[in-house]
């Protein structure tokens, strides 16, 4: 059986924090390891540049999530692990790509329409403070898609649009110039937990409300303290159902677990004794990681050698796919 | 004193004519020629891909625009001469520079305007048929321009916008980021003679009105047969400012055959002596050119060693100045 090309991207712009790792990286790393995936992992560097134009930040945020998989057990001589900057293949297929794409269709984008919205509302020029990177995005993300032709893309429910726009340049490109991509899809895996966060929103960074994966048990324990509960007093019951401090315990805990913490709310246990019972079960299931994670922050070069031996492994490959495409295009040498 | 960097791209989607050599060509190789300039001179493949998606087209033109420099005595050793693809550093600051630019100032481009105008007076949706290529071609010069800090840029009068837009971008990264690139500026030559075509208007492939540089004498005897004359008899006197026989004939005369020519005009010179004059004066002048053209269009190999060659040199200086843009950005590596 052919084995099904999966790719992930990961925007390099901030810390790790648990809505990534229960959300994204889980569920990744796991998929990783299914003999039947062929896996693309990698850090989306250029793509940070249009969310974040501090560059400490950027370069950090790349340090630190190059870290965080690797600690939590990528396996990255199975897996594809790579930074997206360090193949430039992606930059030129983007350009072809962007000869390609329809201006209409970047119009429709739903990020960029919910920029244009927040301008209106606020009584700005629509295109007030939107850059083109912001705008042409949904080219480059075809273009990660493209180099690698990869079968699916796992992404949250937002992204759908922007695998589809991929497949519609794909197609459009395939249609035109002869068979070059596979078609890629998007896939949703509605089993995957999104994490509440410390104010029962969805855990993102733009909320401000996020817990960070990797701090020192006790910021982790802090951190948890913070997950925003009811004035409800020991002994009272209390729905889990409403509440962020299960629905994160949820994410942790297996189906026993999970009957047994119910039971404990709707028994009454205190949130105090609850937040410190989620605190242990998560630090249980990161602790390894966390020494490993320090261990790798203390050691650069060695993320930067694994990097550095994906990107290596992995261009044959995109080279290859833009040799295709320039020849399609009439990029030719002369002889 | 530094020499001046000069900058100038040729789209490859059409076979030179005579308004490319008069208003183009021939100036950027003189300018090539001076003491004081560095010139860059590239095949702007990327942006072929734009204006054409017909790969035999984009591929044949790259020949044929490479050969007509070389032949016309572009000296590759003194001058940069590469092709734009062949620089992948050129795509990659694209990209950087995408998540740079403004997407207002993109709405502000006049090609794109006209594009959008034109719609509208059809009926159509304002972006029917407008590609991204199009709205984003503005950024990508700014990369051809800023990747080897050009100081001038010679355009006609429609592009200087283009590069007052590179300017813009440049001046916004150096301000935010600390200083990267050198402020290109747009220079226009109003010396250099816009050509008429057959039909009096500017010559030009989107007219369909071109007269072929390297084509065989015979079919440039041809070729000039068929700009447009008035009825007015051997004999009559011919008012030489509203023909475009003598138009294009002061292109390539100088100031006592320009001279000589409108006396012979007035004096009634029939039209087909005049047009058989000018096909002498070109055809002496390009002759000797349309052997060399010749001789390397049957020897592509050595065509492209020279464009390879070009960008071997180039690339230690592009690489150099993207390295120091991604270290502003954030894009580092981790030791």
């Amino acid at each position: 059986m052919a084995r099904h090309r999966v790719l992930t991207g990961i925007t390099t712009t901030g810390t790790p924090h648990l809505g990534n790792y229960v959300g994204a990286i889980r569920p990744a790393i796991a998929s990783s390891q299914r003999e039947d995936v062929d896996a693309y992992l990698f850090l989306a560097d250029y793509h940070a540049l249009i969310k974040s134009q501090d560059p400490a930040l950027v370069a950090q945020s790349s340090r630190e999530i190059a870290a965080t998989w690797l600690a939590l057990g990528l396996d990255h001589e199975s897996a594809h692990f790579y930074r997206q900057s360090d193949i430039p293949e992606i930059t030129e297929l983007s350009w072809i790509l962007t000869c390609n794409a329809a201006k209409g269709l970047m119009n429709r984008a739903h990020a960029y329409k919910a920029s244009v919205q927040a301008n209106e509302e606020a009584g700005e020029d629509p295109d007030h403070a939107i850059t083109m990177g912001l705008f042409s995005y949904p080219i480059l993300m075809a273009a990660d898609i493209l180099i690698f032709n990869a079968n699916d893309v796992p992404v949250g429910r937002d992204q759908i649009q922007h695998v589809e726009m991929a497949r519609d340049i794909a197609a459009r490109f395939n249609h035109h110039y002869g068979e070059t991509f596979v078609l890629p899809k998007a896939v949703v895996d509605d089993e995957v937990a999104v994490l509440q966060g410390l104010d029962g929103r969805k855990m993102s960074k733009s909320y401000g409300n996020t817990i960070p994966l990797f701090s020192t048990p006790k910021k982790l324990q802090k951190g948890i303290n913070k997950i925003k509960t009811n004035l409800l007093e020991p002994g009272e019951p209390k729905d889990p159902d409403t509440s962020a401090v299960f629905q994160i315990w949820c994410a942790f805990a297996n189906e026993a677990e999970r009957q047994e913490m119910r039971e404990a709310f709707e028994g009454g246990l205190a949130w105090g004794e609850a937040k410190k019972r989620l605190f242990e079960r998560i630090n249980d299931e990161i602790a390894p990681a966390r020494d490993e994670y320090d261990r790798l922050m203390a050691n650069p070069q060695e993320v930067e050698a694994v990097l550095q031996a994906g990107a290596e492994r992995l261009r044959p490959q995109s080279a290859a796919l833009l040799d295709k495409v320039r020849h399609a295009v009439g990029l030719r040498t002369f002889v």
